[in-house]
C-alpha cells in the first residue's frame, strides 16, 4: 500500500490553467464552465461537427458527455475524439445514463473503441458499460460505488483506460492500482451536474500529468474536500453551490494535507 | 366551497422521488433540473427523437416546453408525448410565448392534439391557446392571472386538461372546479425559468395522484410558500434563487399548515 | 474631452424594459437572462430558423454570439440579423472566439456583412475579428484591452459599428470618439459567460437610445460598477455570481454618481 499526495496536482491545474474542450449535456454546460473556472482550468464548450475536431487539437484535454445526445452531436462527439486519440490528448468519457436506452448503448459503444483515457460514471453506469445487470433508471443511481468494483477493473482492463465510479465513497482503478475516496457531502446528488462537472476537473488534473490514475485520484480527493467544506457553510441545496465554487476557488494545501489517499495493487 | 390540504401531496413526492422526463428549453435546463432535485423528484432532460419516446415509457410524467424550438425538437416533443398518452403517463404542456410566433402556435396546437395532462402557462399564453386575444409580446406575461379566468376554463373544458394560469395570484381548473393560489414573492419572475421550473413541479406532484387537479393546487402551494420565504432572505434576484432551492429542499407541513386552498364550483 | 453621464441612460432600460431577442450560446443562456432581467430588462431566447426573423420584428434589440456553432443555427443568426437590419433594429455581435477555428472565422465574416449596430469582444476577439494577429487561444482573452486599440479603431471604421473591447480596462471607440471604461473586480474572469451577459446589457442600452457609442459606454459602466460592488460582498466566484445579479438589480444613481466618463476624439 502506498499513498498519494493530491497537493503537486492541483497546483499544476492552477499554474498551467490547462484548456478543456467540452462536449457536454445542455443541463451541464453553465455548472461545468464555472466548477473549470474556479478550480483555475480554462474551459471551452464546442460541439459542431464542422469545427470539434479542429478544437481538440488546440486543447489540452477533452471531456465527452452523453447526456442530451442528438446525431448530430454524436457525430461531432466521435471526431473529437478520434482527433483527440490521433493527437495523444488525453480524454474522459462520462456515460450518462447509460443504461437507459438503446441509443445511449450504441453511442457509448461507439465512443469506448475510441480509447477514453478516463472514464467517470456513477455505479449504475460503469456496470451497464461492462454489460453487468443494474437497477439504474436514470440519472441518478441506485447503487453503491463499491458494488461496481467488479465492473470497474473488467472494464479498465478491457479498454485500458483509468475508471473511476463516483458515489457516496469514489473508486479509481487502471486494473492493476486501486484508491477509494472519501468525503463530499450528502447535499451534493441534490445538486444537479455536479457528476458532469468533476468529469471536467479530471480531464483538468490530467491534461499535463505523468501519472494518468493518480492525477484522477487527486482530482477526486480535491472535490471530495471541497464538498466537505461547502457542506459545513450550506443550508440547501441552494447555498450548497455557492459555497462549492468558493471552495474549489479557495482550496489551499491546508484542507488537502490531512487527507491520506490510500492506492491498493489489485 | 371545499379545502386543499398540500401536505400529503408534498409528503408523496418526497417518498417515491418520481423520475419526471422533461423536454424543456435550453434556459432552463439546469435550473429545473435543481428545483425538481430540491423538491424530491429526480429529473431526466432526454429530448433525441432516437430515444425521447423510449425513454417517456420509463418516467413516472412528462413535461414538454416550447420555450427554444427546432424542428427536430418537435418531432420529439410530438414522440413523447405520443408515447406518454400511450402508455398512460401524465404529461405537463407549457407554451412559452405561444402567441409570439406562426411556428409556436403551430407547435402547440400540435401538442396539444396529444391530450395533455395539465397545461400551465401565464395568463397571455393560456389566452392565446385558447385564441383569445392578449397584449403578451414575448415569454413575460403582461395580463394578470384572472383576466385568464374564461380561457382558462374554456381550454380546460375543450382538451380535458387541467389548466394552470400563474401570475402574480395563481387559478386552477378542471373545467367544473375552481382555485387561486396566493402567495410567492415580486423577485419571482426576475428570476429566469422559475415558470418553466415550476412546470416540472407540477409534474412530479401528478406523477402518482390520484386526483390530478389537487395536485396540480398542491404544487402551485408549495412553490408559492417556497417563495414567500426566499423572499424573506433575499437581497435581489441572486440571493432570491438561491434561498429559493433552500427553501424547496426545506419544505416542511410546518410553513404549509396555515394555507387553506379553497376550491369552488364553477 | 467630455464627459458622459451613465444614470439616464439605466434609467432609459428600467423604465422602458426593452424587449431583447438574444440568439446566444448555450452555456450563456441562462446567466444572460438573469442578468437582463436584474437590469431591468425582458430577454427572449428564440434560434429556430423557422422563427427567429419574425422574432426579431417584434424586439427592441437582438444580440448574436457565435459561442456554441451549428449549421441550423448560424442560419437562423443571419436570418435574424437580416430581419433586424431591414426594420432598423439595432444588434449586437458577440464573435466569442472567432480566432480558433475556421468555422467561427467565417461565420463572424457573414455576420460583420450584416451590419452590425455593435460589437462586443475581448482583445483578442477584435484583434482576429480586424485580421490581426493575438495569442488568444479559447474563449478567455489573453490580451490586455488597449492592445486592441487600433484593432478596433480600423474594424469601426470599416464597418461602421460601435466597437467595444472588454477586458480588465473597457475601451469603446465609434471610430472618431473612445471612452475607457474602469472598474470591475478580478473574480469576474472567473464567473463563465459574464462577457457574454454584457452583451446583452449593451442591447438593452441601445435599445432606444440616441446615441449607440454613449449607450455603450454607459452600459459598461453599470456593469463595472455592479461588479465593484459584488466584489466587496464575495468570498469567490459562487458568491461573487449572487452578489452580482442583487447589485446589478439595486443599481443606483447614488453609485454610479461618482463615475466620471470621459470621451475623447481620436
Amino acid at each position: 500500500m502506498t499513498t498519494l499526495d493530491p497537493i503537486p496536482h492541483l497546483t499544476r491545474v492552477q499554474e498551467t490553467a490547462p484548456l478543456i474542450h467540452n462536449i457536454t449535456n445542455f443541463v451541464a454546460m453553465n455548472a461545468m464552465a464555472n466548477v473549470l473556472l474556479a478550480i483555475g482550468a480554462s474551459p471551452a464548450m464546442v460541439h459542431a461537427r464542422e469545427e470539434a475536431g479542429e478544437f481538440a487539437g488546440l486543447a489540452q484535454a477533452l471531456t465527452i458527455n452523453i447526456g442530451t445526445l442528438s446525431p448530430h452531436w454524436v457525430d461531432a462527439m466521435i471526431e473529437a475524439a478520434s482527433a483527440a486519440q490521433a493527437a495523444g490528448t488525453p480524454w474522459v468519457l462520462d456515460p450518462v445514463a447509460v443504461g437507459a436506452t438503446r441509443y445511449r448503448r450504441q453511442t457509448a459503444r461507439q465512443l469506448v473503441a475510441l480509447s477514453p483515457t478516463v472514464i467517470r460514471g456513477n455505479a449504475s453506469e460503469i456496470m451497464a458499460l461492462a454489460n453487468q445487470s443494474s437497477g439504474g433508471r436514470g440519472v441518478d443511481s441506485t447503487d453503491a460505488a463499491d458494488s461496481a468494483l467488479d465492473a470497474a477493473l473488467q472494464l479498465a482492463r478491457q479498454t485500458g483506460a483509468v475508471v473511476a465510479v463516483t458515489g457516496e465513497q469514489d473508486l479509481v482503478t487502471d486494473g492493476q492500482r486501486l484508491s477509494r475516496v472519501e468525503g463530499g457531502h450528502p447535499l451534493m446528488p441534490r445538486v444537479t451536474t455536479l457528476g458532469c462537472s468533476l468529469t471536467g476537473v479530471v480531464a483538468a488534473f490530467i491534461a499535463d500529468a505523468e501519472d494518468t490514475f493518480s492525477a484522477t485520484v487527486a482530482a477526486l480527493a480535491c472535490y471530495a474536500t471541497a464538498g466537505e467544506q461547502a457542506g459545513r457553510a450550506a443550508k440547501g441545496p441552494g447555498s450548497f453551490s455557492v459555497a462549492f465554487l468558493d471552495a474549489l476557488h479557495g482550496l489551499e494545501a491546508g484542507a488537502l494535507a490531512e487527507r491520506r489517499l490510500e492506492i491498493e495493487h489489485v
